[in-house]
This record gives C-alpha cells, sequence and structure tokens, in this order.
C-alpha cells in the first residue's frame, strides 16, 4: 500500500539461495506498491550478535557488576547505546511492518537474528516494565515470520516428529514479538526445502509474491483475546483458515477452537530479558 | 561421580553475577566427586555466533551458491571446519553430561549460545539424515538446561503471561538435544531473579549443588517413548515430581500425563537445519 514503510531483516548468507529469492520478491512487490522498503542483510552487514558492554557507550551504571539488561535499558534512556543498535531502533521505529526471512534452524532463527532480537529489542525501546505483551511499546507495529524449513510440513503437524509447527512459533510470534506489541501476521512457511524441486520453488515464490498483493488487509492472528469477558488465549497457535493458502503443497489440519494457553490479566509482572 | 566427564557451556557475560554462581557450584560440585569438568565460557571466548562461509577452510564444494547447512557437512567430513568449531566438538565428544548455563533471552538461549549450536551441532558430528532423534550421534550422553529467568515461576504456568515454561523449552530440548540424540535430564530453572532476595538467591544455589550431588542416579525425562506397542510422545512437556523439588518456592501443577505430541516413526524423513 503507497506509504507504508517495511522492515525487512534478513538472515541468510547467500545471496542466491531462496531465502535469497523470497527477499528479492517482497522489495519488488512492496516497492511495486508504493512502499517504502529497508532490508537489513545481517550477514553482509556482518552484524554483532553478542549482547556485551560493548553495546553501551560511556561508563556503566554500575562497574561492578555487569547485568546487560539493565545497562542497555539505561544507556537507552541516556542515548548511550553503540550506533548500530540505534540504527536498527529507528528502522523499526519506521516500519509500519517488519518481515524477518530466514532458515529454520534448530527450531529458532539463525543466531545472528537471535542477536538482532537480544540487542535490538531492548528495554526501554520495545518494552518496559510494565509496557509488554499487548502495551509493548511497538504496539500499532505488524510483524510477520517468512521462513524456511528443510523438512517438509508433514514433519511439522500433531503426527509428525517434529510436532506442529506452532510449538516452534511460540518463543518467536508469543514470547518475542508480541510481548513487544507487535501484531503478528500469519507466518509464511515455505516447507520442504530440502525435497522440493525447482518447480515446487517458483510456485512457493509466486505465492508469496501473490499473498503480499493484499497483506495490508489481513487481520493479524489473534495475539490477544478477541471477546470481552473471556481472557481464554487461543491465540499464537492457530491460524486462520486464510493463512493456510499461502502454504504450499500441504496438508494442514487447522484445529479450530484449539486452546493451549489459558491466561488472567496480571498487574504486578517481570520482564523475561535481563 | 568420579571418573565422569562434565562439559558446562556457559553463557553469561559477568563472573558475579547469578548465572557465573551457578556455574561455579557446578564445576565446585562436580569437581568434588572426581569429575572431570571443563567450562566453554563463552562471553570470555568471544565465541563467534554467525553461521558463515569463514566456518569451513578450503575450498566450497559448491563456489557458486554457498549453502551452510551442505557446505559444514562436507568439511565436517573432510575435517576443514574451522579450529574453534573442531575444539567444542571434541568436548562434547568427551563429555558424559553437557550442561547449559543461561540467562533466558526472549524464550530462548541468548544470541552466543545459539551460534554454539547452530555451528557446533552440525550434520555429521551430531547427527545426519538418517540419524537424528533417539538417532542422533550423541546418544549416550546426557544434557541439561541450567537457566534463570526474570519473570516468576507464576508467569510460565499454565495460566500466567508467559505460558507454561515446558513450551519454551520446547525447541531447545525437543527440537535441539533430543534431535542430536541426548537424553535430556529435567530442566534446572531459577525462577523470578528480578524479585528474588539475596537469601532466595543463596537457597536457589544450596538447591542446585544438593542436587548435583545425586545427579547421576537421575533418570532423562521422556525423550522417547517408554513403552513399547505405543509410540506416543509425552515426554518433553512432563517435569518428572522429582524434579520440580529443586525449583524453590514455586508451585507448579504438574501434568502427568499430559500429553502435547504424538508422533508416528518415519522412515523417509528430513533434516531442519540447512
Amino acid at each position: 500500500m503507497a506509504g507504508k514503510k517495511v522492515l525487512i531483516v534478513h538472515a541468510h548468507q547467500e545471496p542466491k539461495s531462496f531465502n535469497g529469492s523470497l527477499k528479492k520478491v517482497a522489495v519488488e512487490e512492496l516497492s511495486k506498491q508504493g512502499c517504502t522498503v529497508t532490508v537489513s542483510d545481517l550477514y553482509s552487514m556482518n552484524f554483532e550478535p553478542r549482547a556485551t558492554r560493548n553495546d553501551i557507550t560511556g561508563a556503566p551504571s554500575n562497574p561492578d557488576v555487569f547485568s546487560y539488561g539493565i545497562e542497555t535499558h539505561e544507556a537507552y534512556k541516556k542515548k548511550a547505546l553503540t550506533s548500530d543498535i540505534l540504527e536498527e531502533q529507528r528502522k523499526v521505529q519506521e516500519a509500519d511492518l517488519v518481515i524477518f526471512q530466514f532458515p529454520l534452524y534448530w527450531f529458532s532463527v539463525p543466531a545472528i537474528l537471535k542477536g538482532w532480537m537480544d540487542r535490538v529489542l531492548c528495554r526501554g525501546f520495545a518494552f518496559d516494565i510494565p509496557g509488554f505483551y499487548d502495551s509493548g511499546f511497538l504496539k500499532g507495529k505488524l510483524a510477520l515470520l517468512s521462513l524456511t524449513t528443510g523438512g517438509t510440513a508433514e514433519m511439522y503437524t500433531k503426527d509428525g516428529v517434529s510436532g506442529d509447527f506452532r510449538y516452534f512459533l511460540w518463543p518467536l510470534q508469543h514470547g518475542t514479538l508480541h510481548f513487544c506489541g507487535f501484531k503478528v501476521l500469519a507466518p509464511q512457511i515455505s516447507f520442504g526445502l530440502d525435497v522440493s524441486s525447482e518447480e515446487e520453488r517458483k510456485v512457493m515464490l509466486a505465492s508469496w509474491a501473490q499473498r503480499l498483493k493484499s497483506i495490508w488487509k489481513e487481520e493479524p492472528i489473534h495475539c490477544t483475546p478477541p471477546c470481552s469477558g473471556s481472557l481464554d488465549y487461543h491465540a499464537t497457535f492457530l491460524m486462520t483458515p486464510a493463512a493456510t493458502q499461502f502454504v504450499l503443497g500441504v496438508s494442514i489440519t487447522i484445529f479450530e477452537g484449539y486452546k493451549l494457553i489459558t491466561f488472567l490479566p496480571r498487574s504486578a509482572a517481570v520482564a523475561d530479558q535481563r
């Protein structure tokens, strides 16, 4: 949609990879719509994944015992974070939608992208205590995980050897993105790259481009309870039927109404990242 | 137990931190037993988390398109992996038990530890296709996650805002450790550091030391089906009642017989990491 700003955080070493193609397709399609697209190509930037005292400039607030969470929170307030973090925070702040493009490594993001999350989404910028989940500081923004797997879609079903893919999405979609206040769009999962044909890959790319044409009309998956009264949480683990059409060659059982987590609101809560 | 070898993969920046104390307690207690204890102190080693072509020495098998999974698999076979990976693989190979000591960052390990997993546990060394889950190449070894959280134990229950802690353990315990063949011991979770008193921390440390005295007698949590006939998977998400005694000041509901995932064995399966 013309005027919208998109940040793509890209985590693959090889421009000619399928991940590289997915990123390219997204840049092309979104630019065609009139969006402003920024790419953080983490490997080509040699992005630093390690969370260390180098992330703050000047003296630490406690020179005796270094706490990464405390020091980066203080540094954020004093504008004393290191420049590569500030630059990524600026990109996130400007974005209406952040797309994370990556191959699944050990049921999660590659370390270079984990480092982006650890360092960029710091307290003060992305959340505070209180100020997380639906009150996270990045509320109003959309996020979308676009990932590739070697294993087939069948392996990532309830009956598959690796379990329902929604389980491995939990720490990323709920524990990270929702925690920071993002509304999460259905994940784009390109399954089975280790066994897919050239033709199947082309179809997956075309499907991603097609989805992006109407991405701004999509409803987020439920990371907050949709109805009043009940605060039952039945969200991140649910893909909408509409979303599944984007996953090709796959027969996914949709568990409508599947409820994994129930929560009650808490007033005095404490964040995870220290 | 005298003669046993333990590797502690430690991921905290500050020796005086609570994570540092947990590591120290483990080294002391296990050494006292006559174990050989090796520590990979990732921050002090400035361990490289990024998975790049620098991880292979010599020419890549495909100079045109770089695939990290393919190239590191080939390099493993040709003994052409870079020296820091080989050194960590040697430590893992020698160990009877690997303890991972870390603060929870975004429902997962810090990026520096994720990088250790991404780079060290490569195809050929830790698994092959076939050759994963119960047939993973690190079978016969034990693994244990010892982690700290800022949030309280109540937040990580079924009714808590962050959901049952067993959900965030899934990618690590099942998707990574079990995938490589490890038998997984119950996690040691030191909850609520953001709100704990000095006294409570001392009790948590003492509890960890106490648990380690009989660690070699512990049964792994079920990552493989315990009974013949049925291949129902109901394992990683179950903590044994015995394990919960180590989690202090916490009332955790144990869902005995809780079954989240069911799987059937598959003959032609493909791994996740490429």
